[in-house]
C-alpha cells in the first residue's frame, strides 16, 4: 500500500465526513441538473479515451510528473466513476506512481500526497471492509441507492533533497468519486450492485469537490478529470459520460488508439466528443509502431496536436518508472499545450466584452446604454441554460443563467434534445448542405410539410409555403391575403387584367393596436404606429391598417379581469362577463352566447361599415392578428372571444383572415397551435421561432387551397414572385421535423397531457397568484411556457422605451436567471419539457426580487 | 480450395480481362470524382465496423447462407480493398463458408458460386504467383501506381438436392476489387508496396462492378459491399473510408462491439456514419455477455435495429457451420430489416413528386406549368453535385447532376468543405445551438464580425448587423442610410426632433435598373417597377426610387462589348473606349481618365440635379447598388467604371452608398468582394448567400463607424430598431468562420492566386469564347464563379416570364447538369474551390446542346 520510496509513513485511517452536498430528491422523470458554476482560475480538464484500456490513467500520472517538477503546484486528480474497486483504484495507481517517481527524481522541494475515496457500493465497501478496513455505513446515505461513506483517505509527505521549508512544497490531491466492486462497465455494476447514482448527484459532487480544491489556491494548480472506458460509454446511471459531464463542457484531452484501427475509432470518438460541443485540446496516444499520427494529423488538419507516447511495457512486475521518465518530454509538452490553451480561452473570453462592444452592433439596443461590463459572455448553452463567463474580484469563473428569454423566444430544446439535434444537424449538413428548393423535392422539407400539415394546419391548411422568419413570412402571408381578396372581390381578373386596380383601390388590413408582426417594412405597414414605426426609424412606414383597440385580460391581485377599451366599455357589458374564476373559464365556448359577444360583434361590424364608408377606394383586404397572446406589444392577452367574433365577421365578409403564430405557435402558449384556444381557423398562418426548436432560422405561412388556387394559372407572372435564398433549407426543415415530433411525443416530453394535447401547467398557480398581489407588479398573464409581469410604472417609466426594470433585471442575472424586458413588462419563459420544478425556481427568485422594490 | 462440399468441380483459371474503365487523369491536386450512377432495383448495403475484426466478414457470410436460401437469386459480395492478401481473402472466405454450409443444408435448387479478384500490388500479385499461380501483368495499369490485373477466378456449381433445371438455381458472386499483401492499414501498404490507388478509380470500378452485376438482374439481388477495419480507417490513397464512399451514400449495416468498452466504440461509429449522412439501417455485434444492446437500443431510441449474434467459436479449426446455423435467425431478420428498409426508400422516393405537388408551394413557380413528372427527386448532395432518384422505364436509379444553379447562388462548398462543415454544425448546435445576441458575445458571432471587418469590409466598415437574409439585410442597410442622410442633412436632429419631417420630405433612393435587392417590401421599394413589383404580386409597391439606365458589358460574338443607354449615347462616347480586347480592361483605373468617364460624370450629375429640382420634397437618401453583376435582373455585368463614377458622385453630395453584395460576395465573382473590381468602398454593404458556405440563411449588414454614431444617444428609441429571432445565431456565425476562412486559403481553395487574392480563371476562355459565336447565343457574361448566357430571343420569348429555355435545360438536366434561367437568361455556376475541369465539362456539354438549338 504504502510504496517504499515515501519517505513520510504513509497514513490510512478512516476519515469521517458527513456528506454535505444536498440530494435531489428527485418528484419527476426527469430531475433537474444541478447549477453549474466553477472557478476557470485554473486549468481544468477531462481526460478522455478512445476505447477502455488505452491508457487514460497513464497520461494522468505522466502529467503529474511533469506538472509537479517545481515547488508551489497542486496537481488535482479526480476520478469520479471506478468500477472494480478496491482491486482497481486509478487514483491510487497515480498516487502511488508518483510517489515512486518522485523518490527516484527526489528533486529540491517536497510534495504532500494524499489519495482519497468519497463513496462505494456496499459490495465494494464490503470488499474494502475484507481487505482489513473498517467501513462505517452512512444510514441515511446508504439509504435507496446503496452507495456508503467510505471515506477511505491515505497521506504521505514525499521529502524532498532540501528542507520544504526553504524549497516550498507541493501538493497531490488524488480523489476516487465512487466505488464499485465489479469490473464493468459503470451501468452494470451500478445496477448489479444497487448502488445507482444519479447524474445530477454525481455532478453535484464534483462541482463540490473543484470547488473546496480549486477557489482558495493562489498558485498554480493543474486538475485533470478522468473518465471511464471510452467517450460514449454509459456512466453509473446508464448517461452516455460524454452526456453525463457535458453541463461542464470542460475542455479535453484524447487518449487516441495507436493499434491497428485504432485511427477509425480515435476519429470517431473525436467525432462524439465534437458532437456535444467539447473542444479538444490534444490527441496523444501509445506508439505501436503504425504512425497512426500520420492520418489522425492531417484528418485534424493540424489544429489539435497529437503527440506519441513510447511504447508501455506490458509486463505486470515492470514499476514503469523508465517509462516515465522516457515519456516525460511528451508529458511536459502536452502540460505545455494544456496550459497554453487555458490561457488563451481565459483571455479571449475576457476581451470578448471589449471586442463585441467596438464592432457589432446589437439590434433593439441603443450602445450608449450598453457599458463594456454589462455584456454577458455566453461560453455555451445546454438545455434550457447558458453557461455564462465571469471575471468577479479579477478571477474567473464560470457560472449558470436559466435562459428566461428563451433567446427572443425561440427556444424550446432541453439538453437530451439539443443533442439529438446536434447529430441531426450534422446528419443533414453532410446529407444535403442546402439544396434548390423550387420545383424539386427532398425528404426534410417534405416531412416538414407533412408534419405541419397534420399539426398546425390541421383540419384548414392545405399548402406550405417557406421562408426564412417571422417577417418573410408575415409578407408572404399578406401577399396571399391581399391577392385572394382581389380576386374574391373581382377587382383583378385570372388574366392578370388589373383595370388600373392600382389607381381605384388602396387596400389596407385590419389588426389590433399593440400586436407587432416583424421588422420589414411589409410587415410593420400592418401594424398601428408604435416606437419601431416612427419617421425617425423607417421614413416610408405608412401604416396601411385600420387599427382596433382590443379588449385584454390579465390577471390582477388574484383575479383574471377584462379591461375594454372606452368605445367598447360604453356599450355597458354585464359585470358578469368581466372576471373570471378561473383561467380556462376565458377560453370556454359557452362565451359565444353571452350579452359580451353580441357587444363585440356589433362593435367590430359597425367598424368594418365605417372602414368602407369612410372612403369608396379604401377597401380591408385583411385581417391580421397574433391569435391570444400580442407579443412585442408586451405580451397583452387579448380576449380570445373577441378574436373569434372578429375572425367570424371578416369571413362573412369575405376577408381573408391571417393568424401570425410566429410568437404564439409550436407549444409556445401550452399547445401546438393557438387555435386550440380562440377555437377558429385561419386562411392563413405563419409560424417561425420555436418550429426548429430553436436551433436555425425558418418561417412557413400555411394557406388554405383556396388561397393557392388564386395563383394557379397558365401564366409565370401569376405565380406568388416572392423567395429567399434558402428556402426551405434541408438543415432548417430537419431541425423542426425532429422537434415538432420530440414535443408531442409524451415519450420525450413529460409535460404533455396526452389526451388533452396541452402541455401540463408549467407556472405555479399559487406562487403566481402571490406575484400578481405584490404591490410593484399592475398584471400577470400566465399561459404555457410565458409567465409575463407588468411592472407598475407610471410617466417615462412605463412604455417600450422605459428602462425601469433594469436594475431588477441586473439583480436577477447574478441569481442566475437571464430575463429580458419590454419597457415595463418582464417574463419568464421556458421550453415546452422544462420541469414545472424549474418554474417554480424561478419563480421564486422573482418573488424575491419584487418583495424588494 | 476447392471445398470437398462443391459437387462440381472448382475452376480456378486466369481469367483474362482489360480493365474497361477509363482512368481519369489527374492534373491538379484533387481530382474530380467519378460520376455517380447506379440502379436502385436492387439493395446495395455498405457493411461498417466500430473496429477492425468485429466479424463484418461474418455478417456478410451469414447474409449469404440467410439469403441464398431461395432458388432465382444472386447475392452480390464486394470487397473493394483487402489487405494481408492472398493469405486472407474475405470474398474467397464467403464463397468458401456458403459452399460449406449450402453442402450441409443441401437445399432442392443449386448455386453457381464464383469468386473473383480483380487488381493487386505487385508484392500481392507475387506472393500469389510463388503459390503456383501465373500472373500476367499489365503494363498499361502496373505503369505508375504498382497495381496489376490479377483476374483470378474460381468457380463452382453447388448441386441442390433436385434436378437444377427443375427447381431453378441462385448465385454467389463474390469479389474482391483490389488486394494488398501486407496485413496492415490500406493506406500504410499502398505506400510501402508502391501501389496506390485513387479514390476516383476505386469508385469507378466499384461502379463499373454494380453496374455489370446489377443492371440486366430481373431477379432477387442482394448486394453488400465490405470496408476494411473501422468505419473512418484510411484507405489506400489516405481517405477515410467514410469520406471515400461517401458519393454513393448507400445505406449501412454497422457491425458493432459487444466487449467491454464496445457501446462507446459502436455509438461513436454510428455517429461517425452520421456526420457523413449515411442512414444506418441495423446495428449487429456478437454477444459478449455484457447485454451491450440494452444502452445501444436507448441511444437508437429503438428507431435502428440492434441484433445480437451468439458467441463465435475461437478455435480455428472450428468450420463454423454450427454457428452459421444457429446464427440463422438472426441473419434472417437482418435480411428483412434490410429488404424492407429498400422497399420504404424506393417507395417514398417513387411518392415523393406526387406528394411535393400536393403540399408545397414553391417560390417563384408557377405550379401549372410543373407537371409531376418534372419534378425533380433530390436524394443528397455531395460537393457540387446532387444525387437525384429517377424512374427510367419502371427501373429506379440515383444518377448525378451538377448542381450549376448553385441553388439559388448560396453554394459553394466541394465535398471536403461539406463534411468539415457537418461536424461544426454538430459542434455549434452541442455547444450552442442559438443564443440571444443583444448585449451578448459568443465566439462564433465575435469571430465571424472579426473577419469580416478583416476581409470584405476592409478599410471602410466597422460595425456588423446580423440578419437572416439578402432581403432583410437591405432593410436594414435602407434604414441606415435613410437616417444618416436625416442628420447628415440635418432633417432631423440628435433630440429626435423631426420638425415634422414627414411632411416636408419625401426620401427615395438611388438605384439602376435591372437590379434585384431582394422580395420584402422595403427591398422591392429600391428597385425598379419589374415583373416582381406590380400590383398583382405587391399592391403597396410604389417604387420608391429614381432609376437609372446603367451602361453594361458582355461579350459578343467573342468580343468584350459596351451597350450604352440612350441618354449616353447621344453623348458621343468615343469608339475606342466601346470594346475591350481583354476583360481585365474593363476594370483597369486608367479608365477613370477616358471621354467616356467625364460623360457618365455629366450625365449622373444632370440626373441627380433633376430629382433635386423636379420637386422640393424630393430627396436621394441614398443609393444603392449590386456591384459590378446584376444577378436576379438578367446576370447584367454593369460598367465598372458607370458605378465608380455614380458612387464619386454621391459621395460628393453626402448621399449614403450601399453596396448589395447579397449575390457577388464571398467569390461568386472570382474575388471576395466585388469592391476589387469596381475600386471603390461604400459606407453601408450587405453580404448573405455564400457567406455561410451554402449551408444556412445569414447576412449582415456592414456600415461605417460614421452611420453607426447617428444611432448612438441617450435614448433607446434612437437604437436602430430592427431585429430578427434568430439574430447572429451560432450556427450561421459558425459555418461563416469555417466558409470565410476555407475559401481564401490557399490550402483549401486550390483555386486562389494567392499574391492576387483572386479564384484564377475557372471558365475555360476559348471555350466561353466559341458559345459566344454561336447563333443561339445572343451576349455572354463570364466572372468569377459565373458563367451567363443570354439566349437570343424576342417577344414573349424574350424577358423573365419566358418559358424559351425550358427544353434546353431539360436535355442539360440529362446531361447530368441542372440548370435554372432567368427567363431566356441561361447560367452556370460553381463554388469558388470547383476545378477547371469540372468547368470545362459543363462548358462543353452547354455547347453540344446549344449548337443543336
Amino acid at each position: 500500500m504504502s510504496p517504499s520510496t515515501t519517505l513520510f509513513a504513509g497514513i490510512l485511517r478512516r476519515y469521517r465526513r458527513r456528506n454535505s452536498v444536498s440530494r435531489f430528491i428527485a418528484t419527476h422523470s426527469r430531475p433537474a441538473l444541478p447549477s453549474i458554476e466553477y472557478p476557470l482560475s485554473h486549468p481544468i480538464y477531462t481526460i478522455w479515451a478512445a476505447n477502455t484500456s488505452l491508457g487514460k490513467t497513464l497520461v494522468s500520472a505522466g502529467l503529474s510528473t511533469s506538472f509537479l517538477s517545481s515547488p508551489h503546484r497542486k496537481f488535482l486528480y479526480l476520478k469520479p466513476v471506478q468500477t472494480g474497486f478496491p482491486e482497481d483504484s486509478d487514483s491510487r495507481f497515480v498516487y502511488n506512481k508518483y510517489s515512486e517517481f518522485f523518490s527516484q527524481h527526489r528533486p529540491e522541494f517536497s510534495v504532500f500526497a494524499s489519495n482519497h475515496v468519497l463513496k462505494a457500493s456496499v459490495s465494494a465497501s464490503e470488499a474494502f471492509s475484507r481487505g482489513g478496513f473498517e467501513v462505517e455505513r452512512d444510514e441515511d446515505v446508504s439509504c435507496g441507492n446503496g452507495v456508503v461513506n467510505l471515506g477511505l483517505y491515505e497521506e504521505s509527505k514525499l521529502q524532498g533533497s532540501e528542507n520544504w521549508e526553504m524549497k516550498g512544497f507541493s501538493k497531490l490531491v488524488c480523489k476516487t468519486m465512487y466505488g464499485w466492486k465489479e469490473a464493468l462497465s459503470p451501468h452494470l455494476v451500478a445496477e448489479r450492485e444497487n448502488a445507482r447514482v444519479e447524474d445530477d448527484e454525481l455532478l453535484e459532487m464534483l462541482k463540490g469537490c473543484l470547488g473546496s480544491e480549486l477557489e482558495s489556491e493562489k498558485g498554480e494548480v493543474l486538475c485533470v478529470i478522468e473518465t471511464a472506458g471510452g467517450v460514449a460509454s454509459p456512466g453509473p446511471s446508464g448517461s452516455l459520460q460524454c452526456d453525463l459531464y457535458r453541463p461542464f463542457r470542460f475542455p479535453a484531452i484524447l487518449v487516441g488508439d495507436g493499434r491497428l484501427g485504432g485511427i477509425s475509432g480515435t476519429i470517431s470518438a473525436y467525432e462524439s466528443l465534437t458532437l456535444r460541443g467539447y473542444d479538444v485540446v490534444a490527441v496523444i496516444f501509445e506508439d505501436h509502431g503504425l504512425v497512426n499520427e500520420g492520418p489522425l494529423s492531417s484528418y485534424l488538419r493540424r489544429r489539435v496536436p497529437v503527440l506519441v507516447l513510447p511504447p508501455i511495457p506490458k509486463e505486470m512486475s515492470n514499476n514503469l518508472m523508465e517509462w516515465f521518465q522516457e515519456a516525460l518530454s511528451t508529458f511536459h509538452s502536452l502540460e505545455e499545450i494544456m496550459q497554453s490553451a487555458f490561457l488563451e480561452r481565459t483571455s479571449r473570453l475576457r476581451n470578448m466584452p471589449k471586442k463585441a462592444h467596438d464592432i457589432f452592433w446589437w439590434p433593439f439596443t441603443q450602445h450608449k446604454l450598453v457599458p463594456e461590463e454589462n455584456v454577458t459572455v455566453i461560453d455555451s448553452r445546454c438545455g434550457e441554460n447558458f453557461a455564462v463567463h465571469k471575471v468577479n474580484n479579477n478571477v474567473d469563473l464560470i457560472t449558470q443563467q436559466f435562459d428566461a428569454c428563451a433567446s427572443w423566444w425561440t427556444q424550446g430544446p432541453d439538453a437530451t434534445l439539443q443533442i439529438e439535434l446536434a447529430r441531426d444537424m450534422g446528419y443533414a449538413t453532410a446529407r444535403y448542405g442546402h439544396v434548390m428548393f423550387p420545383e424539386n423535392v427532398y425528404e426534410p422539407a417534405l416531412e416538414c410539410a407533412e408534419l405541419l400539415l397534420e399539426g398546425v394546419g390541421k383540419g384548414w391548411a392545405s399548402r406550405v409555403y417557406f421562408s426564412d422568419n417571422g417577417s418573410t413570412a408575415i409578407e408572404i402571408a399578406l401577399k396571399m391575403a391581399l391577392r385572394k381578396f382581389l380576386f374574391d372581390h373581382k377587382i383583378v381578373s385570372d388574366d392578370l387584367v388589373t383595370e388600373n386596380a392600382e389607381s381605384r383601390v388602396d387596400l389596407k388590413v385590419l389588426a389590433l393596436r399593440g400586436s407587432y408582426h416583424g421588422d420589414t417594412l411589409g410587415a410593420m405597414e400592418a401594424q398601428a404606429p408604435s416606437p419601431y414605426t416612427g419617421f425617425y426609424q423607417q421614413p416610408w412606414y405608412k401604416g396601411r391598417g385600420h387599427f382596433l383597440d382590443p379588449p385584454t385580460v390579465a390577471m390582477r391581485d388574484g383575479v383574471w379581469k377584462l379591461s375594454l377599451p372606452q368605445e367598447i366599455e360604453t356599450l355597458k357589458p354585464s359585470l358578469e362577463d368581466l372576471t373570471f374564476s378561473l383561467r380556462e373559464n376565458i377560453f370556454k365556448e359557452s362565451r359565444d352566447t353571452s350579452n359580451l359577444a353580441d357587444i363585440y360583434h356589433s362593435y367590430i361590424w359597425k367598424t368594418l361599415q365605417l372602414i368602407i364608408d369612410s372612403s369608396g377606394s379604401t377597401r380591408t383586404g385583411a385581417l391580421i392578428i397574433e391569435p391570444v397572446i400580442q407579443g412585442a406589444g408586451g405580451m397583452e392577452m387579448v380576449d380570445p372571444l373577441f378574436q373569434r367574433v372578429l375572425v367570424k365577421e371578416c369571413r362573412n365578409q369575405k376577408i381573408p383572415v391571417i393568424f401570425d403564430e410566429v410568437f404564439t405557435g409550436f407549444w409556445r402558449l401550452g399547445a401546438e397551435s393557438a387555435t386550440e384556444f380562440i377555437r377558429c381557423n385561419p386562411d392563413i398562418a405563419c409560424f417561425a421561432k420555436l418550429m426548429t426548436g430553436g436551433i436555425v432560422p425558418l418561417a412557413v405561412t400555411l394557406a388554405s387551397e383556396a388561397v393557392f388556387e388564386v395563383f394557379v394559372g397558365d401564366s409565370k407572372l401569376q405565380a406568388l414572385l416572392h423567395g429567399h435564398s434558402y428556402t426551405a433549407h434541408a438543415m432548417g426543415c430537419t431541425a423542426a421535423v425532429k422537434s415538432i415530433k420530440w414535443f408531442k411525443d409524451s415519450k420525450t416530453n413529460h409535460n404533455l397531457i396526452s389526451e388533452a394535447m396541452l402541455l401540463r401547467e408549467l407556472w405555479d398557480s399559487d406562487a403566481v397568484r402571490q406575484i400578481s398581489l405584490l404591490p410593484a407588479v399592475h398584471r400577470v398573464v400566465v399561459l404555457g411556457t410565458l409567465c409575463a409581469l407588468e411592472l407598475r410604472a407610471e410617466g417615462s417609466n412605463a412604455g417600450y422605451a422605459s428602462l425601469y426594470a433594469r436594475s431588477l433585471l441586473q439583480k436577477l442575472r447574478e441569481d442566475g436567471i437571464y430575463m429580458r424586458s419590454l419597457g415595463n413588462v418582464i417574463y419568464l419563459m421556458c421550453g415546452p419539457c422544462t420541469s414545472p420544478q424549474s418554474c417554480s425556481n424561478l419563480l421564486n427568485k422573482v418573488y424575491s426580487r419584487l418583495e424588494e422594490l
